[in-house]
């Protein structure tokens, strides 16, 4: 038992499968949830993804070693800032926040003594959102980014480390600046890319689409307020990601204006070759 | 029974997948595979996807009374005007090109009295290429668009409806012209798309990806000479596609650099509904 009580503060598909990962591989004795809605959060108990629940932030952290944060990534911060005046002495806090610059930089000296925030990133979740579709096995042999700054206690990011890599996930640790642009190319650019495809296409024309149609999209049908709160703590990496998209677009565009066969047949074989070297 | 002989020209995945079911359903007393290369002829042969082969285009659709052309689509017309004289009075071709009006415009006013053409396209495929990725399911409950011109004769039209109907699709009948404007957007447009993201992407930060780059980019994998011919003989298509892709593209740009939360919520909620209209 790694931890006696650990709280997941929003118990969505991530928090959920945090709290249900953290149950089935007894990583504490109990797992509180802590969130809005008291149907949701019953609902969870039912699914046994928490023990227990409470609406009130500050009881639901009151005896945790480690506290979860799941929340959109625009109330992260708030979460924790308000959170740890109510935490124990030497308690955790780590996330599942999409991006870290924006609520590292909001967290950055704000903490009470001998209370520590490791920031990480689970690359894992779906098109689909809410604890319905927590699963257990969600960061299994998925990769969790860390991000802890050099004021983060080398005891605190182990003991944090641990914990996701108990989850089933192995562990990369950058700095919040270099985890952005990243994420801002492997997944915000994506997701802008997917949505305006799928935005770009009169629905009466979806009945003439086929897999690839439904491959490109998928992830299109993600909830709107999520990814808004992603793309506005992330706005210059993904204004960066988006501009060498657009170039490449561009080139496209020019290669196929100009009848250009063999640089389009160049153009494609660049896109294989990164694809092919990601596997299916 | 429906015929004595199916020829099946370029036997790789959609070809293949042609023959397997042909033959599994009982379409045809014999298929017949033409191709360039004996020893994949070979193996379509020991995969149960045709009874035997030529590499001979005039002796292999010598006896066809159906002769199914898969090439890629710049050498379909070409396939079509180069076996027509070798084929039985009252035979019937049609293809599975991804493009119609470039292949129906080459093909128009150039084929002998009592052979017909009826233009397909069976919208089903894969990043797969090749006879091995053939399968006798590839065209159950997808849709199979037909763009046959005034010209055709209604019985040749509905032989070959009967044929798609009879392999498991779905029929849908529409201009050349129509079919291409559509597939530009349902799929040339995302070919496009997907390849771009994934050419925008260093490899060294696919470690650092998930489930959403790796939907978004599947298709990237696809053959680029195959990619290349379909994006030529649909240029302006494609290119208007991509013109409204980009405005698209262009108002995610200005509400992310405007920083107007409301105004991506908004976008974002556009491309889910779309998205979410098409189902998982």
């Amino acid at each position: 038992m790694q931890f006696e009580q650990i709280t997941v503060v929003g118990v969505g598909l991530i928090g959920g499968s945090v709290g249900l990962a953290a149950r089935g591989r007894k990583l504490a004795a109990r797992v509180v949830g802590v969130g809005r809605d008291p149907r949701a959060l019953a609902r969870a108990v039912e699914l046994g993804v928490i023990d227990e629940y409470s609406t009130d932030l500050a009881r639901g952290v009151a005896g945790a070693q480690l506290v979860v944060v799941c929340t959109p990534v625009d109330r992260i911060a708030d979460v924790i800032l308000n959170a740890a005046p109510a935490v124990p002495r030497g308690a955790l806090f780590t996330d599942g926040g999409s991006t870290k610059r924006a609520i590292v930089d909001l967290v950055a000296g704000r903490l009470p003594d001998g209370v520590e925030y490791v920031p990480a990133h689970p690359l894992a979740g779906a098109e689909k959102n809410g604890v319905e579709a927590a699963r257990a096995d969600l960061y299994e042999n998925r990769v969790t980014i860390l991000t802890p700054t050099a004021a983060v206690g080398a005891a605190a990011v182990e003991r944090v480390a641990g914990f996701w890599r108990a989850l089933g996930s192995r562990l990369v640790t950058m700095t919040p600046e270099a985890h952005d642009a990243a994420l801002a190319v492997t997944s915000h650019l994506p997701h802008a890319v997917a949505s305006a495809v799928a935005g770009a296409t009169p629905t009466e024309l979806l009945g003439l689409s086929a897999g690839g149609f439904r491959d490109v999209t998928r992830i299109a049908a993600g909830d709107p307020t999520l990814w808004t709160a992603i793309f506005e703590s992330n706005r210059e990496p993904v204004l960066a990601a988006l501009a060498a998209f657009s170039a490449r677009i561009d080139e496209f565009r020019r290669l196929l204006a100009a009848g250009d066969g063999a640089g389009l047949a160049r153009w494609l074989s660049e896109g294989k070759q990164v694809r092919d070297a990601l596997g299916s």
